[in-house]
């Protein structure tokens, strides 16, 4: 009993979520699916379960969608408690469902409980999937169950806009996702979204913009801290703010203020950009972006330590087999889908997920293999997007980056193909010769690894050498000439992204380079604090001011304030500062090992899968407790249990 | 100008459509969705074209669909008019729906003309798919233009049901597709159907029941001819009936009244089985199956030569590439679907919609051909359902009529691809080698076609050797056997269904029985109409009384009394008594070979392609005139060209 909870076809719910997802992004009046192939979840399904029961029994089924109840070949209605003599019985249930999710919810003395049903869609057979929030058969399967809150605003005063109208511009203390609730007289003005007050003041670029308020329409979820109402004296203006809900295991607090700001709204970011997926920003794209999640999958152990969301966004990334193109039409990006799954193993421990995706990773391997050329380099298809990072790489021939992400991604695999213990040792005897082949071709002693070694130019960039460091591809010799040559060395170009910014801090935490990563997040992340950052943004270039700082991709407000790949530092305190890492699957085992010199003092806590570690650090002393066994203090070169203390 | 109409991704209209004809079957209170896959119509769209201007062009895109017109680059609105400067300019339309069918609508300077437009799907261009029947912007593509009438019945009475409940009867004169207007002060009573009065007066087993009516609630559209409401006294009730727009072209008047009453029932259960799509019945199943439409298909150049019917049922029928499951789960349906294109390209003549289907065909070829044994006799796969027709085959080892619908299968792919000037010629050497070991190992020259020649049994079935003579397998020495073996020998056993039933008139006639085709018509059909049938139905047997004539399936309403395969009169009428055929695709030229001895006095219309042939015959006279050149009158031994008369 209680086990009872909505079952579908496994990843048919995120395929729909995340087409939902991936639909819902708007810019100025018109929509803005992605621009990529969408699969689609299945309309048609059968639920199948048997039972031997020594007495009668009642149930009733619920479905999303419609069909019937089929015991040992008799029909039966939904919604209707059915009962059944003693004896064995197979019960099926058939469920269409064209516009939405099909699914099941069974109650009574047969029970819709994950273990026990299993799904086909006419063609092939699975276990169900299900999730923790769908326990309850009155929420509906195709709605996020957000916690609905009325906020007020901080702040409501007239305003002049750019365009030189008059009219109410209300602040929220936070960044708001959700519906501008309005109490007015006055009908058919405008509303004005802003991440900034100077976007809302736009009426002309605002990216949010409802035209022709009328109270009887139905408003957009957006993401906003302005809203402008040009024309209007007088509104109650407050917010319905859907929040996601998290539970929140991490916490951070040090005695460096500006550490502790960092820290928090990292948070606030990280928990807006997260709901059932990991998206990219709140504002744009709203989309689910494989490069992006895996910079969200790493920060979650450190925070939430949600088991559900990471699987929740590689099953929506990866849709359904056949590949006909790159997730997100990305090369690299198909590549670090692989590399999430096992990241998400190494996470969980859980090896359900892992025998899930096989299939899917097999067909993925399958299509990265074949798209290498007579050198065994991969290089993609025609008019496949190499993508790596914005930078200016000599792209001419095998780029040197996606030769690194394609020998960890062979790693991924064959560690998964050990993991299930199968015996098929290709994909590592395939990464050695790739590994060779790479450094014969691509590295240079006195320079670092080159982008490219077909054009002669010997063009060096950042990103090569950091996941070099990063995946552990070199030894600690090449390691290095990498830190001397290119990552401390000025004269190579500085990344201008975060999204590799934080693949740079990574690794420089990863070389041991604390002390210079900390200078990095107070700068960094502490200079969009200083200009009045209260969630950290797609990109922050310290040089530009005012509106500029709003700007990106050619659009006056395009930049996203709220941007997913801005809560890194979450990340690099817990995994680098305060040192918790898993050493063996799911956190089975574990060490920490902290740094206190960076520190006067703190107090932190860091989950390891159902448990906590807490950390304390005051000047001269160093405590480290857990709430589940398995750690290990690593500390001045010993290596201490970590005592265990109930939660 | 005038050339805008809805514009999708070609196929998807009809999987769209298609699922939402597989999903609205309903009995007794449940949903019963189509036991079988269902492929799924795209999602997120790209449309595309370019234009050339010599001035400044203004038009407005409106969408079914969230998404953006991008003009050179530039993102506009849908639904707002957009102006270009005179130029070249790259016009692509993106729009993705979720729950509905994404297409686009342009009307202005430029056009939704489908001849200017593609569409990909982010992995394949191809062009766009559109209809006659949505050329209004204000039409949904999602919903089918029904006509609207208001019936009322032609009697009302109060009767008391199988329950002993006193209540209101009402009666229509037709069969009525549509919903029930009631106008009542009662409420909360039940409203049954049936399509016989017992069915209505049978509140436990009618096929549909509205429970608890309130008038507020949406009904569904229902098919029925009879209404009871049980505990009502007082009501008035009519019908909305929807009615599809079809273009009636043909007709037919004789001197034998039974037979006008016979064609013009078979027009009435035609047109109601055929609305998007050609569907089995309109009570039950409601569903598309491929058998049942070829029949369709046969009728349909008789009576409507309507050009979209056969071609919206072909791409329901097939969904999507890659093919997982046979066409209704049955390997002979999905024979019949590969026939049913070249049988549609027979009266059509238009090459496109070969070439549309030519990648469908080639990997339905690839899955039938991968279905053989060694010996090359098609066997299908474990658990595949080698149907034919419900009858007792000896099923050990292949099965001899579905090597024969194998070997048409062949012949028309090969036909087709020497339409297409395709220069392979494997198809047809497939066909004569296993035309070959079919005689070789299936027949009997004292028997005709075994079914099978692995029992030893010698097991004669009439469906193996009705479909020799059908599709012209066997030379005229080989069909007088089959003639006197098996289809004029009464000890093998009868066909039992009306759908082979129909091949079996269909061969009968072709092979010149004419005469015993006529009086099985008046028998059978003729039979029905003296049991009172308003339209034909799913099966007939003379011998059944009283309320045993509407069961089926172990289901005492369970027959279908309006099926698609009862309209088979008008298909054999007008190919073998009025002789009407097309000797050249498209009816580019045509034949009439007319049977005056068989009617006392007639007049007749039949299409061909965009004319109508006429024929009279009065006592002595016979008149074939015809409103399309091309027309050759066969009669007597004589070949006489067709005058052509205005329309």
């Amino acid at each position: 009993m209680g086990k009872a909870c909505w079952i579908w076809y496994p990843g048919d719910f995120e395929i729909y979520h995340g087409m939902r997802q991936n639909f819902i992004r708007e810019e100025r009046g018109y929509g803005w699916p992605a621009y990529w192939h969408m699969d689609d979840w299945r309309k048609n399904l059968r639920f199948h379960t048997t039972v031997n029961t020594e007495k009668s029994i009642s149930f009733t089924v619920y479905g999303n969608g419609t069909g019937h109840v089929l015991c040992d070949g008799k029909k039966y209605r939904l919604d209707r408690e059915i009962t059944l003599e003693e004896g064995n019985h197979d019960i099926t249930v058939c469920i269409g469902n064209m516009t939405g999710l099909p699914a099941i919810f069974v109650e009574g003395d047969i029970e819709s409980d994950p273990d026990l049903w299993t799904v086909d869609d006419f063609i092939e057979t699975h276990p169900v999937g299900f999730s923790s929030l769908y326990q309850d058969k009155n929420v509906s399967v195709e709605e996020v169950p957000y916690v609905h809150k009325t906020i007020q605003p901080i702040n409501k005063k007239m305003a002049e806009s750019v365009q030189g109208n008059a009219g109410l511009l209300v602040e929220f203390d936070h960044v708001i996702n959700g519906l501008v609730i309005i109490d007015t007289a006055s009908d058919g003005f405008d509303v004005c979204y802003g991440e900034s007050e100077a976007e809302a003041l736009d009426e002309e670029w605002c990216y949010y913009k409802e035209e022709g308020y009328a109270k009887e329409n139905d408003m957009q979820r957006r993401a906003f801290r302005y809203v402008f109402l040009p024309g209007v004296k007088e509104a109650e203006v407050s917010a319905d703010d859907w929040v996601f809900p998290h539970d929140v295991k991490g916490s951070f607090q040090c005695s460096d203020e500006k550490m502790n700001r960092i820290y928090q709204t990292a948070v606030d970011t990280y928990l807006l950009c997260g709901e059932l997926f990991h998206i990219d920003g709140i504002k744009r794209d709203r989309w689910i972006w494989s490069g992006d999640a895996y910079e969200s999958y790493k920060v979650n152990p450190y925070l939430l330590f949600d088991k559900e969301i990471d699987k929740r966004t590689v099953r929506a990334l990866r849709g359904n087999d056949l590949i006909r193109q790159h997730i997100n039409t990305i090369t690299d990006y198909s590549m670090i889908w692989v590399i999430s799954v096992l990241e998400e193993y190494r996470m969980d421990g859980n090896k359900d997920f892992l025998k899930e995706q096989l299939m899917k990773l097999q067909t993925m391997m399958a299509f990265l293999m074949s798209q290498r050329d007579e050198e065994g380099f991969f290089v993609g298809r025609e008019g496949d997007w190499i993508y790596l990072d914005w930078a200016e790489f000599d792209h001419e021939g095998p780029l040197c980056g996606e030769q690194i992400f394609f020998w960890e991604t062979l790693l991924a695999m064959q560690e998964i193909y050990d993991i299930l213990g199968i015996e098929d040792r290709s994909y590592e005897d395939e990464a050695d010769m790739l590994r060779e082949k790479i450094i014969f071709r691509f590295f240079d002693k006195d320079r670092g690894f080159i982008d490219s070694f077909v054009s002669g130019k010997n063009h060096v960039t950042r990103h090569a050498n950091i996941l070099a460091i990063l995946f552990d591809f070199v030894e600690s010799e090449m390691q290095e000439i990498i830190l001397d040559k290119v990552l401390l060395n000025d004269e190579v170009p500085a990344i201008t992204t975060p999204y590799f910014r934080f693949y740079e801090l990574d690794a420089l935490a990863k070389a041991g380079r604390l002390r210079e990563v900390y200078d990095a997040i107070l700068s960094y992340w502490g200079g969009m604090i200083e200009e009045g950052a209260v969630t950290f943004w797609e990109a922050y270039d310290p040089t530009e001011t005012g509106n500029a700082r709003y700007a990106m991709y050619g659009d006056p407000f395009g930049k996203s304030l709220c941007h997913a790949w801005g809560a890194g530092p979450i990340y690099l305190l817990g995994r680098y500062f305060l040192g918790v890492r898993p050493s063996s699957y799911g956190y089975e085992t574990f060490e920490v090992e902290p740094h206190p010199e960076l520190f006067k003092s703190l107090k932190a806590d860091i989950p390891v899968n159902e448990g906590i570690v807490h950390i304390e650090i005051n000047d001269t002393e160093l405590t480290v407790t857990s709430t589940k066994e398995g750690g290990t203090l690593v500390y001045n070169g010993e290596r201490i249990p970590i005592p265990v203390e109930a939660l």
